[in-house]
């Protein structure tokens, strides 16, 4: 089973900075055992089922729920039951090799 | 506390028509004890909290995985810790009432 | 044709309280010559080509960078070449109307 | 003015596997003259206007319409109105660097 993750948490009650917050959910993410990738609009994660990455959110929102009184969250899901190592293969995919 | 979601979930490998697939998860979402809205673009669910909301993401993607081999899921997110009623309230703001 | 698009515009260097922002979007698209739905989670317009509805998004930024440095905006687009009246139709194939 | 846009559009009326769909998409982008980066969830656009960014989207399903009846596409943006290279920067800021 494999489902990648797309997504962005952070305050929007903090002006137009908010990388001190966005760090913070970085490193967690960091020090999770599923691959991932960050990006200048989010983070990528791969994990093996859509539990495992909607409790990244929860993470993430729970870290920010500490500092902030209004946090925004956008999330898309590609989950494909049975396979794996999707994140590699989807772009292969596309670039045709 | 008060998230308001808005979500949308559908397989992608069932061709161009799949309200059959949409109809099961609208259902589920139905029988929740949460305010709820359908929309022409997906559902907007207000939950008292993030982990409530990503639990109705999870039960739409079990439904869905029980039929299909890849479901593509969009969710946004807008929580804020300590309101509640936000899903009336935000319109009223916008409108000026 | 019939292109439905769910969007969200809003400044994100003002703070918590963004309505008297998105209220000037709003005002522009009530405007508009389209169907279209304010919903707590953003605005559904339905247009006749991805075009028109790119033009809506368009003008929502104008109408922001005007006040903000910086701006965040997410949309999705379920574009049916050759229907129409979809944001209508569409519910009613899930509620099996 | 900077605008990141990272975007995904795909046709949902040609099953599970849409690689050859998605492929015309990409090759499209790399002609661009602007910044671009193919993730396994989208691609990642930086354009110096948001009018910039919507003109990719509206290439982009040109390009699907001619094969696709039913083509969804999401998307979100980041608008710096006088910034510049923020796809480098962003990642930058929140890695510390």
């Amino acid at each position: 089973m494999s489902v990648i993750m797309e997504f962005s948490i952070f305050p929007i009650d903090k002006g137009e900075h908010v990388s001190q917050y966005v760090k913070k959910v970085i490193e967690m993410i960091d020090a999770l055992p599923c691959e991932s990738q960050l990006t200048s609009m989010g983070t990528i994660v791969e994990c093996e089922t859509m539990e495992e990455c909607l409790a990244v959110i929860s993470k993430a929102n729970a870290l920010l729920e500490q500092c902030s009184e209004r946090i925004y969250c956008t999330a898309t899901f590609d989950n494909k039951p049975g396979k794996k190592d999707q994140m590699e293969h989807k772009i292969k995919a596309v670039r045709g090799e």
